[in-house]
Formats: structure tokens, C-alpha cells, sequence
């Protein structure tokens, strides 16, 4: 996966070098590189991401980094970003402007170079300032349905599906996280877990006896781990998604697996759905009526996503190409059709558990989100937070017997206790 | 996976030699390898298989050939002897004596030695001489237990289980004969399907129109591709087991995968029912009874089967090894049984519905079994296949309403019908 002898950490300087040293890439920047802005804008915990402009145009580079880059003493791997590349890859064909182009991976430095976003923003912080973007919802239903379609049995022979179960079962070191921090840690007592103490403390103790809760969450680790549907982004929460009014585009498909589909589209409904409950904390003025706006985002998701995967489902079984669920064997429409319901249902199951998995390990785990950290008093966001506790202990149990995503954000408290 | 480039097909003459040049083979056998007797017992169609006798004991060479035994111009790669030599180092620390010992293996030739089996025989032969072998039925649940348990996530973490889905996802020539003789070529017009004709035309023309019947066939292949709980054998009919009154031995792991573990069950229970429903085409005296105790021995497959894997998962739970349904979601003895009781039900249900798909297969589609084969009258052969096809297709339609694989059997059709 690469040639860690040969890596070097590349500062400012080294990134003008390195994109200097390939042609087509200094060609999109246009003009010399000395005349190049080169802007690290680093803001994750595992790599380096540097902004770069030229007379003709931008690139993004993002490099992984041996360490946590804020305490070179908690050494990682590298091989993160060959996933990452290795996933780009996959889906580019099946996703079209949905993600940013790869333009160049080079093994030795574990180094990516993306074109640039401009002027997208971090969909996370588009919600705290309660920004609408009317493609983003439908954008990221149908990303999913595409990238999971096209890597899926339902369109491949097994063999190639195969060969991906293969490559992504050695993203072990990301997935670890994934297993530790989201389907373990917040249902135990973990040193790395925190929350709004001490005024969740007994919410927190409540989940850790839960047994329903648990079962609940046992059952959905091993959906996690032992369903490679197809290929998952594996991070798809809202900072992962940057967006225009008129464009989106999802980025850090370094997590990515093969997985249950709904796992992807759980934690980005989670996401929106942690918005949501936050939104009260903010400024209660306008707090119900963006919350209406992101449950309606949150119904689209779904809904195009639903259309979309059944779209291509059915224009693929003209040419019959997957063995899963093959044409030979589900000759007509009916058939198709019922099978169709079958995994429809089944992946909207997923989705609700894992966005209530989500929603909990944000709330009482170890890494939390803008939208509840950004609110000052701990009185508020604690009120917040317990609505969102709530919700997710709902989807988790509650879910087959819950008329769906949109019965339940129907039935939500969506305010404040008065 | 080994060096083709060095690869020689081993005659009597270089088998000798290769067990000569390896000191630990050599001293079992005991003697000159000029006494030892090289005997060619090869009866599958992929491998060259050989008895060696010394004055000390015995050994078994199994190599790979490039073809098709019958056919040179058939050819297959040849990498079916390393995933069965990792299979059977996978199990052998679970399965005790079940699994005869892996002595030696030679990538560069992908062969294999193993200790010799003798007085046994193959337990299909046996049956189809009314044999009756004590131990046989539990010692196979047992195995199947403890090989499965000890290979899937409930006793291992995630990366162990992930390096050997990485690992026998490369086992794709084998898989894909699975994939479409079993899950796909008996339910559509195939140039390598035949049967009793024309005795059986409407019947296999009625499968190939069964709507109901084909979506429960695509649902079993999903689940065979897309649910890796453990490592399997991957071809545990009743010629891969090996008996005697005392002893059982699985050979043959070269179709090893991570999937479902009721294909394993299936298979071997649906190579019972074959038998069973064979023997009123053999002997009307004495058919009743025989087929009375092959019915009892299926019952004791999964009997033992269940009660072994629940006893590894308790005594696995003291130490909490495993990353599915771990410890700390299912503290507590009422938890982990109720998710037992899942798993189990979840388990039968897939050991019908595999059972039904290879029942079917044996008799519609290419490979056939001697159970059948060896009834000379098509008559009394159709008849019986009737009966089987019958009762596999309740095993993969009814199932779920059917009470268990016990009740299936109380209700059988179990004679000629006069």
C-alpha cells in the first residue's frame, strides 16, 4: 500500500514541490509555482489538507500523518489514505460531480491531490447557521444509491464484489475506531466517553443498563461487521458533505468498508437529526422553523434514495449483470418488485438503527458534534441532548413497529421543555 | 498462493521422492522409500489423490492438477490446495481428531500430505450400504459447531475474522461453481443441467416457473455471498466425511469461504435426505427402518450442533473475546440466551433452506449423487427423486412455518407410493 521508507511529511513548501513535479497538475494551477498561495487548512485529527491556488485554478492536497497531528506521540498508520484513494476510485464512475475528482494519488506519501472546493462550505456548519440548501438532501440520497448500487451483487459479479471485501477488510485500523467509538464504548464505562456531566449522568448510567437498548445495539455491531452489501463511504456524517445552494459534494471516504448500505445513510440522517435537536439551543427564534426544514431534508433523503437504488436496480436487470439476486431467477416484474420492497425495508431498518447508534455515541462518547459543543450553557445543550437521547433510544428499539422515518420526526419533541 | 512456474504433476514415482525428501513424512512412513507402497486412489475430478504405505504407517498426498482429471483440456487454476491447506489450519485447533492431521504442505506443487485414513470409508458409500455409524451425526454437528464458532466474530476480534474474509475471498474459481450449479443453474434452462428424463421434465419445468420457489432460491444465494459469520468447508456433503463405527473425519476443505453457517449444515443434512429418500429405490426390505435411523441422525446433527455452539459461547463470554455481540452489550445470562435463541433459529433456518437448494441441485442439475445414481430403473430413481424434490422444495418455501427440521421429517412421505 505504499513505501513508508520513502515518506516525508510535506510542509507548504513541499506541496508546491510536489504538484511542480507533476505536469498536468501544475498545468490546473496555471502561471509558476512560486506564484502559487499554498494555505494549510489541516482542521481533522489524522491529516494534513493544504488549499492551493494558481492563476488557472485550485487543488486540494490532504496527506496522511503518522501521528494524531495534534500530539505526535498517538502514532497511527498511514494506509488510510490508499483507502481513501481506493474508494474515490470505485465510486467516481457511478456518483458523476457528487465527488470531488481524484487527480493524483502517490503511494509513497500516502498523498492525495483533489480538485478544489470553492466556495463550498462544511454542511455541519451550514446547519448551525441555519443555512437551507435545497439540493443537498436529494444530492446525498441519490450519492448513496449510486455508489452502493454500483458496488454491490445486484450490479457485479461476485468476483469483484469479492475482490473489494478483500481490499477493505485491511482498513482495520479506521474500522477499529468505528467498532470502539460507535457500537461499543457508549453502552460501557470507557475512559474516552464524556457528556454533558453532571447533568446527563443518569441518562448515561440508564443507557449502560439498558438491555433492550443493548441487544438492540449488539444486533446492529454485527449488521456493522457481517453484511458486505456494498461499498460504504463509512463517514458520511455532516462534516463529510460540502455544499453550495446549487451544488454538494462528499468528501473522506477514508472509513470506507464494505458494509450494510443503511450504515451510510444512518449516520448521515443522524446528523442531521443531532442538527435538529440542537437547533433550540442556538436562538429560539426561527429554531421551529429550520427544524421543520431539516426534517423535511431528512424525509428526502430517504425518498430519493429509495427511488433511486430501485431505478437503477430495475435498469440493471436488463443486462442481468449481478449475481446477487439475479435476473434468471427473478424473471418478471413482480417478482423484482417484491424483492425490491424486501430490501427497501431492510435497509430503511438499518438506517434507523444506526442513526440512533449515531446520535447516542455523539451525546455520550467520545467524539461530539459542533452543533451540540457550540452551545454555551450546559443547562440548554444538556436539554437538548436529552430530547436527541430520546429519539435515538427510539430508533433503536422502537423502529419496526415506528411507521418509518417519517412517522417518527411527525411524532418528535421538537422544542425545548417550557 | 505458490510458484507455478514450478510447479510438476506428481506420478507414483514423484510422490516417493517427495515424501523421501521430507525427513518428518519419511520417518512416519518408516523403511526405504523403495518399500513404501505408492497406490493412486484419485476418484474426484480436480485432484490427484495417493495412498503411501511404509513398515511404520501411512500418509495421503492430495495435489492440485491444472485440469480436470478426466479432461486435460479442461483446465482450472491450481490454488485450491493452498485454501484447503488454510482451511484445515484454521480448524485444527478446534476440531480435535474430526479433521485428519495437515503434515505438510508444498506451495511451489500445492499439495498437500495428511495422516492416511484407514479403516474408514466414505460415509456415502456406507450409506448406501445401510451402514450405521454411531458417532457419525454428532460427531459432525459437533464439528461444524466448533469449527464455525471458533472462526466467526463471536469468538474473535474483528481483524482476525476480517484477514479471513480478505484471505478466502480469493477462493473464486471454487466459489463461482457454487454460485451457479447450486444457487442458480437448476432454476433456469442450463446446458449442464440434466435429470431422470423424461420422467422428471414437468418436474424440473414446474421449478424453473415457481415464483415463490426462485425468490427463496435468491434470498438463499444472497445469504450464501453476503453473510460472512464464520469459515466454512464449503462442500460438507456426505462424500467429504470419512467413517468408521468410532471415528468421523471431515475432509476436502478446498471450497473453504466465510458465509452462513447453515450452508454447512445444509449441505450435509441435504446429503442425508438424499440417502433417505434413495432407499426404497434399493431394497423395499429393510428401507423403512434404515431410512427411520438417517432421519434420527439428522435430528442429531443439529441437536449436538446447537447445544455444542451455545456451550463455546457461554465459556467464551468469561473472557469476552469477541467483537460480535460482545460482553459489554450483553452482560447478564438472560441477554446473551435470548440472543442465542436467535442466532440459533436464524441458523436452522438457513440450514433448511440451504438443505432444499442442494437437494434439488443434486437431482436437476449437474452433479448428481451415487445415492441416486446408483438406483439402475429410472422408474423406481424418478419416483424417489420425486419424493426428495418434493420435500426440498417445503424446505425452502415452508420453512419458517414448518416447526423445525423434526417436524419435517415426522411428516416426510417416506416410501414408494404403491
Amino acid at each position: 500500500m505504499g513505501e513508508p521508507g520513502s515518506y516525508v511529511e510535506l510542509d507548504q513548501e513541499g506541496v508546491r514541490r510536489h504538484l511542480a513535479a507533476r505536469p498536468a497538475l501544475a498545468a490546473r494551477l496555471g502561471g509558476a509555482p512560486g506564484d502559487w498561495a499554498v494555505r494549510e487548512v489541516s482542521d481533522g485529527n489524522l491529516n494534513s489538507v493544504f488549499l492551493v491556488e494558481g492563476q488557472a485554478g485550485g487543488l486540494c492536497v490532504k496527506q496522511s500523518l503518522p501521528h494524531v497531528r495534534v500530539d505526535p506521540a498517538w502514532k497511527l498508520p498511514l494506509d488510510r489514505a490508499f483507502f481513501e484513494a481506493a474508494y474515490m476510485r470505485a465510486v467516481a464512475p457511478h456518483v458523476g460531480s457528487a465527488a470531488p475528482a481524484l487527480l493524483d494519488y502517490e503511494p509513497a506519501l500516502f498523498c492525495l491531490v483533489m480538485e478544489s472546493l470553492t466556495p463550498h462550505v462544511i454542511l455541519r456548519r451550514g446547519l448551525i447557521e441555519r443555512a437551507e440548501y435545497p439540493r443537498m438532501a436529494s444530492d446525498v440520497g441519490a450519492y448513496v444509491a449510486r455508489a452502493c448500487f454500483a458496488t454491490s451483487g445486484l450490479a457485479r459479479r461476485f468476483e469483484a464484489v469479492m475482490d473489494d471485501i478483500a481490499l477493505f477488510a485491511r482498513n482495520q485500523t479506521l474500522t477499529r475506531i468505528t467498532v470502539d467509538l460507535v457500537f461499543t464504548d457508549p453502552y460501557r464505562i470507557a475512559p474516552r466517553n464524556r457528556w454533558t456531566a453532571p447533568l446527563l449522568d443518569t441518562v448515561a448510567a440508564d443507557i449502560r443498563g439498558d438491555t433492550a437498548l443493548k441487544q438492540a445495539a449488539a444486533r446492529m455491531g454485527e449488521r456493522f461487521l457481517g453484511r458486505p452489501q456494498a461499498l460504504l463511504h463509512g463517514d458520511l456524517h455532516s462534516g463529510s458533505v460540502m455544499v453550495t445552494a446549487e451544488e454538494t459534494r462528499i468528501i473522506d471516504g477514508e472509513f470506507a468498508l464494505m458494509g450494510p448500505i443503511g450504515f451510510d445513510l444512518g449516520l448521515f440522517v443522524a446528523n442531521l437529526l443531532l442538527s435538529l435537536f440542537s437547533q433550540p439551543g442556538h436562538d429560539e427564534a426561527g429554531a421551529a422553523t429550520y427544524q421543520a426544514w431539516i426534517a423535511a431534508q431528512i424525509e428526502t433523503v430517504w425518498t430519493v434514495f429509495d427511488r433511486e437504488f430501485r431505478r437503477l436496480w430495475n435498469a440493471a436487470s436488463a443486462n442481468a449483470a449481478g449475481d446477487v439476486m439475479p435476473s434468471a431467477l427473478l424473471a418478471g416484474e413482480g417478482s423484482r418488485n417484491a424483492m425490491q420492497e424486501s430490501w427497501m425495508a431492510d435497509i430503511h431498518d438499518d438506517m434507523l438503527g444506526f442513526a440512533g447508534m449515531e446520535m447516542i455515541r455523539r451525546i455520550l462518547g467520545f467524539a461530539h458534534v459542533l452543533d451540540l459543543e457550540s452551545i454555551g450553557s450546559d443547562d440548554t445543550r444538556a436539554a437538548c441532548e436529552l430530547q436527541a437521547l430520546a429519539f435515538a433510544r427510539r430508533l433503536l428499539v422502537e423502529r419496526s413497529a415506528s411507521g418509518g422515518i417519517g412517522a417518527l420526526l411527525r411524532q418528535r419533541a421538537g422544542r425545548l421543555p417550557s
